[in-house]
């Protein structure tokens, strides 16, 4: 017999908010709790939909990783440690128990890996699709959080990791691309690695930044939309995984598609020429790619190839509607 | 043509996002604000489905208000102050601008109504039903949240305003009640009044509390399980509106239904027996209906009719699942 929304919450949901005080143990209607002093919170959301941003037959537990990492990135790329989450469930009624048993493991699984904890949230039932939210927060010192203005003409482009993986992961899973080697691009495409280690360089050396989500070119445009500013970046700088390096090496127009795909969960950010020296020498997993330019279009990003010529792009990203 | 998300987000939420600068006007990932020294916040999330929580061909103006003031009525049960609250929209791709439009506006009107603002969120598409949820976050000094452990027995229990209105009004909209003065009933359905106005009286008089939306009867359980006691309340003492009164006249069998329709969003709350003129004295719109008794079940609420006897009730309240 399935155990009913209280038995849900009770079994699955109340071990995820042991940990934190303020969750109240899930009996009350709302969490409670304070802020240290000279600190602010940060607080994103983040929705995932069967259909949209996942598949409805991933497992469980991807599903979970993704829909907390996602969060997690964005507190990240907000320069934000990560204190806890609240979670809303929109669940088929006929979905079974065990969904929700795995489901719940790997969020407990990534509690730990991340240091963060269910606070609160919402359990309804509905006649679609599979539909999941979380609100995450975080704390930042006062004044430090990381924004998309403040980016400056002549500050440098870095970038996180590697970009391209996780939309040719995508691909390979949707069976439009043949990889030689695909677990790892499937793998960055099902389990986000939010960048929570580059925190504390975010809070040191970055004047605007945001986490690729959306693509890439489409993101680092937002930045500088939101700064008022124009960036030029360089394709052949933007660091690639050797399982994409292989990807490309068979079907070079696939660049395109990697720079624009998105789901990399990255950090691209922006840093004053001289304090370049200083984030390379902190050993940070970073790239610099280009530069923010004077004049331009506010928001205009262009990419060029390795000849310096402009390299045709086909969309900057993805949008939900 | 229609907008797409970004002139949605540009046109519709934007404007609501005005009054709180946290919300960086809704250009970041994240929303970043502090909390007064001495304060605590209270956060809440209530998701809402269509099909499930409202009828789909609502209007959505309607589907608005409902949202948020069902997050405001938790508010107010935990003794907090409105502050700002996050907004996640899950979208048929195929519903107009206009829905969104008619929705922000009463959104617009409820913010002025109850001083809140927009911080955040995020807006998907869904081959699904419309989703709406919503995380509000509210303020109370450092100590004094109320919450639902915490009742001793010989403590009162009060409830606010009436019960019972809108599950009446929800069986008309459906066709299965016909009522002489039906509109006040489908009003108390539609458009749930967050009783914030009783905060201060809360916060000096409650010992436990909580917002009535699973029914009178299970909500009082769910005080009673927290706080580890059992409770008697009197059928004839609980406040009804002059438009259920008549609909009881007709059909007596129907008071169970309003015990335990929910939808009520009135506060159930005890209060210590010494407190009992007081708290009658600051003219709060509030009823004495009971109070929790030694011994007993946890968690279980005896209900007696006008002659003393335990009134038979086929459920206690809502579910989910």
């Amino acid at each position: 017999m399935p155990l009913g929304e209280f038995g849900r919450i009770e079994r699955y949901l109340k071990p995820l908010a042991a940990g934190f005080p303020g969750a109240l143990g899930l009996t009350d209607d709302a969490a409670v709790f304070g802020v240290p002093a000279g600190h602010e919170l940060v607080v994103t959301t983040d929705a995932l939909v069967a259909g949209v941003h996942f598949l409805a037959d991933d497992p469980p537990a991807d599903i979970a990783a993704k829909m907390l990492r996602v969060n997690l990135s964005d507190l990240a790329a907000m320069g934000a440690e990560p204190l806890a989450y609240s979670l809303v469930t929109s669940l088929p009624a006929g979905l079974g128990d065990e969904w929700l048993a795995d489901f719940a493991a790997q969020l407990a699984e990534d509690q730990r890996d991340y240091g963060i904890h269910l606070m609160g949230g919402d359990s309804v039932s509905t006649p679609g699709a599979v539909t999941l939210s979380v609100t995450a927060f975080g704390l930042v010192p006062a004044g430090q959080a990381l924004r998309r203005g403040g980016a400056d003409p002549g500050d440098l482009v870095f970038v996180s990791g590697t970009i391209g993986d996780a939309v040719l992961g995508l691909a390979v899973l949707q069976g439009n691309l043949t990889a030689a080697d695909p677990q790892p691009l499937i793998d960055r495409y099902r389990r986000p690695r939010p960048r929570l280690s580059l925190v504390p360089v975010l809070r040191r050396f970055a004047t605007a930044g945001l986490d690729v989500s959306d693509g890439l070119v489409a993101d680092l445009g937002h930045l500088c939309e939101v700064s008022g500013r124009a960036a030029v970046i360089h394709a052949d700088r933007v660091p690639l995984s050797a399982a994409t390096r292989a990807v490309l090496a068979a079907d070079a127009t696939l660049l395109a598609t990697a720079l624009t795909g998105g789901d990399d969960y990255e950090i691209v950010f922006t840093v004053k020429p001289e304090d370049r020296d200083a984030l390379l020498a902190s050993g940070a997993d970073v790239t610099e790619i280009g530069r923010l330019v004077p004049g331009g279009e506010p928001g205009s990003v262009t990419v060029l190839d390795a000849a310096g010529q402009p390299l045709p792009l086909p969309s900057r990203g993805w949008t939900h509607f």
